[in-house]
């Protein structure tokens, strides 16, 4: 038998799901033990109902696993859910009532005043939110922010703490996994650019603030391009105080969290990787730097309008999606156990 | 005999300049005498030595003209240029000292004090500027906007005249048409972003003020999608009054110049067109709209930072390049006409 | 009033029901006098509920006309159906049955051995076939073959007659246009091959015969690739006599029929159009010569295992839908004065 | 100090170039000890030459490496050229010469009667030829075959040698990596076809039968496709005795080589990989199977004018060039070894 932890994923089918099956597989921490879809999927094997997406094969075990229903419950304590928002709003608090703890990728919980919407590199004391949670259930309920949010974040958290962020104005070119499957038909997409995602901007707008504080305000327009990974932002902010280039590329570097001094299994060494190239990053060639768990950025250029503009670059299925909630899952399961160090001491 | 006026096009093999030879084809004033191309072409028929890129055909008796050097000199005192601007530097003054009007795509001298850098719905008095070319030479030389330009100075002008604009921040997804043939490599740009065009955004900060005029900021970033025909341009903007959504549209759907009083042939009936679904206007979809010599808007949104933010979107080698050409030969053709009349009368 | 002859179009939101309305905003023959669509856009305007997806704009007056149910009925008598094949199978018969001249692209009906499938330039003479339908219905029914057949059948019929055709092995390239909307899902398109179309290659070698006549054997293999419009298939023949490239090439531009002989509206003036480049014909390129209505071949080349190969391209909702549609609604009304004045004399 | 066998890269800041070096950082017997590039690279680092393109980083070390002339010469014995044709015309005899092993990705030599084209798990027998080039150097040179016909081989010669194969005809969609960097431009491959490459077909026709043996006769028609890596190969197959769909897809899985009994660091487990669905291999999806190193194949259909009908699916630049390169030279070790163990017997 395995020592590692049992864990469940809900939505399994989908493009975020399909990732987190295809991560688990590895995971130094997790196994994958049970997984739940649609109606139409339970009851059959996954390798049979999962019109599998990704570069990688589907792993063998995963393939023979039975899909559930997510009504059906789950013996695996941790849950991790890669639900469309209505379907996570509906299903997840049933599980925090069953004591489960649920690692959220879906946006219908995130804005939750008593749920955790976490970057754990950025703001590990919102986990301190789910004792607020109590009152609600004996589980618990952790969401990561939208997929374009969670490079974004990362990038201005830096530049917020060292020199003030006033403002920030955000253009994204964001790839088509991130619509899920079947998401945008092809006749939509090929050769063209779609130049507005439904109320992703306001996503971006209200996750921001949630994320890295209070203070700065946020626009956002967003795009759909013909890419099949990996979202850009193009971000012009204004600061509170002066800097140089150098300045904020040492700040960016230099920025860690908890979860690289923790050594987290899924975090990157640097969670803001910059690239001198100025032409660079780009989604085809640079998404899996930082293992797909950093967010890249291009060195700073002056604005004539605000202070500084630069190009961020996020893997949006991975930071933005399974690997955040992997990261999240192995964040709690640190947070668990030394609460029980403290209950045992 | 035709009694249409005789055009040389100069760069005839590139992309802007297939463009222009397509478009003479059948326009009404104009008719295609003579091209000229690089060294490696002269001598031979067009259709020989023109790797043609459109979508409609070589017109037969363009591609029966054998390819003249431009140093041979032209029979045709009108002279379009599709050159690159290295070539345009060299070559556009030694034609205007030889008596030739010269109608410039290139930006080589777009920035100089006495060259018109026309868009004639906006700057129509630019025209003026050739009285101080007299100066130099006895031709004249008249240049139109970078590509993306052309269009967000139609979408600007009327924000500047009804509004007063205090800034604008703009993110453009450029289209590979846009940096000619071969241009980017398709390793380079098949299911990828490139976040950077070189010298882009300086030519777009630096030419939207002799556009439109000096007064409001601009920053800009320039990325390349894979997209073959049509820029879109994501824009922020401050204005110098308080107004709301439809203010704003009927100050475009309104917007008017004198090619429109003219009716020249080039001139769309509608400048800026406005469009109400909220994922428009897309390359694919949308830039044949106004012939491809409009600018295509969506409706304006509040912006949290700045006021508005917009969408636009603009034919790049027709209203941004070969279109933008032929509609200044129409200028100076009319504006020619009235100095005759003037000084027969 | 009008004098064109009113047509309704069934299907009319499709891709191909599109086109139809498109083209026939300047047929000289037809007027859009109704269309039919969906229980769900019943009722609304057309311009309200169909997702537009041509590059060029919805024409007004289509744009304005009340969507009906195919249940409805028509006051038109010629109905051009673009419906999927089931709904065909459904509908089409009952308005045959309530006199209709039905002119359909759908699969359901094409095999059926009364009913033509007819590329005017090849087997004209099936519209005798009508005549046995006099047992079945008032009205009549004539289709138009899939997609890729229609350009296939032009270029591999004058081959048939000129030197005997034994046996032709076709793989094809098919756009994503020619699997409707919402088709293809981007993720399953963007840089990628599918290798196999759903009863694609079981429609080409059935209907091959049926058009050319009896006796060659046909393989396919079909493929969808990146492409928005315009069908590539690669071809491998072997002929019952010897010949050379030119005598190969010479059929094919030689090739008329009675479309062209009656200079029918839709009719393009050579079938065949043979292009000698050796790396065309490219369906971004050369899709519009013969406006849509010719398949474009390359030069033939000598094959080491069969005796001939080339490359054939047509426009599959031009030629290969509504195009091929709108030329059979012509030869129906040529057939139909001959009958007129034959019974009037 | 390392006790890897020192390798130098010839034509390193290429496509196939690139994936040596990146093969190499790994490899468990060989380590990159020089690379040398063009004139205009040489002298430099290559991390400072090198346009980088794939979606790993450039190895560290490598990237410090110095690029050199291939006329400076090289310490290390084994060379593995990923040079264009012409250069390796004129650069790697000079090298066997001067006593090198030289692995050539480049067709220059490929159909020279002494020198190998090795796909180790067909013709290892071919290793005897080396023999013959006694002759001519004391050095070796190895060819591996086309990108397209690595996986074209391995699919056909467990038929060839259970059925017998008679004749083929193989219709190729290409990637774009195939053309090198920077090879097509995205103007011409963007949501198009390119329905011929040059000498591709020739290529195919001539090097299939040096690998599977004379007797079968072949014919290609070659096109380019936007998909970055990957070919795909539609192949209409007759054979020389009767079978059917499960025979032939136990030829293909039984399927074994020597690389896979001596267990080669870079021999696929299976050298063909037959996948069930329908709708596969496809390039985005199963490129990675078999690490790169395996043809992937569909299930054979009947085929009316052929026997059967088949998919196959090759990485380009993995078993298609570098990884086949690297195998080839895995086997000189084996079979160097053997020779001194049979000296030292």
């Amino acid at each position: 038998m395995s020592d590692r932890i049992p864990v469940a994923v809900l939505g399994a089918t989908g493009v975020v799901g399909q990732r987190l099956v295809a991560m688990l597989e590895s995971h130094p921490w997790f196994e994958l033990a049970e997984l739940a879809g649609s109606d139409r999927s339970a009851g059959r094997s996954y390798g049979a109902v999962c019109r599998w997406q990704l570069e990688t094969p589907l792993p063998e075990r995963a393939g023979s696993l039975t899909v559930r229903r997510p009504e059906d419950g789950f013996s695996s304590r941790l849950v991790l859910s890669a639900l469309d928002a209505a379907s996570a709003e509906r299903i997840e608090p049933g599980l925090a009532k069953a004591g489960h703890v649920v690692i959220s990728n879906a946006s219908a919980h995130r804005m939750a005043p008593d749920v955790p919407l976490l970057v754990p590199e950025i703001n590990w004391d919102q986990l301190q939110l789910l004792a607020e949670q109590r009152h609600r259930w004996p589980g618990a309920l952790v969401t990561n922010p939208n997929c374009v949010v969670a490079a974004l974040g990362l990038v201005l958290a830096p530049l917020a703490r060292n020199f003030g962020l006033e403002s920030a104005c955000i253009t994204t070119l964001q790839s088509a996994s991130g619509a899920g499957y079947p998401g945008v038909a092809s006749l939509d997409l090929l050769g063209n650019v779609i130049p507005n995602i439904p109320n992703e901007a306001d996503k971006i707008e209200a996750e921001l603030p949630k994320i890295i504080g209070q203070g700065p305000r946020f626009s956002a327009m967003t795009t759909r391009v013909p890419v099949v990974d990996g979202h850009t932002a193009l971000v012009f902010v204004r600061l509170g105080t002066e800097t140089d280039e150098d300045g904020i590329v040492a700040a960016w570097r230099s920025f860690r969290g908890r979860p690289q001094e923790l050594e987290l299994p899924s975090a990157p060494r640097s969670p803001v990787i910059v690239m001198d190239e100025s032409d660079r990053p780009q989604p085809r060639k640079d998404l899996l730097r930082g293992g797909g768990m950093s967010a890249i950025v291009s060195r700073p250029r002056r604005c004539p309008v605000h202070d500084w503009k630069f190009v961020v670059l996020g893997h949006n299925t991975l930071r933005g999606a399974a690997g955040a909630a992997l990261l999240n899952a192995e964040a709690l399961v640190v947070l668990n156990r030394a609460h029980e160090r403290l209950r045992h001491a």
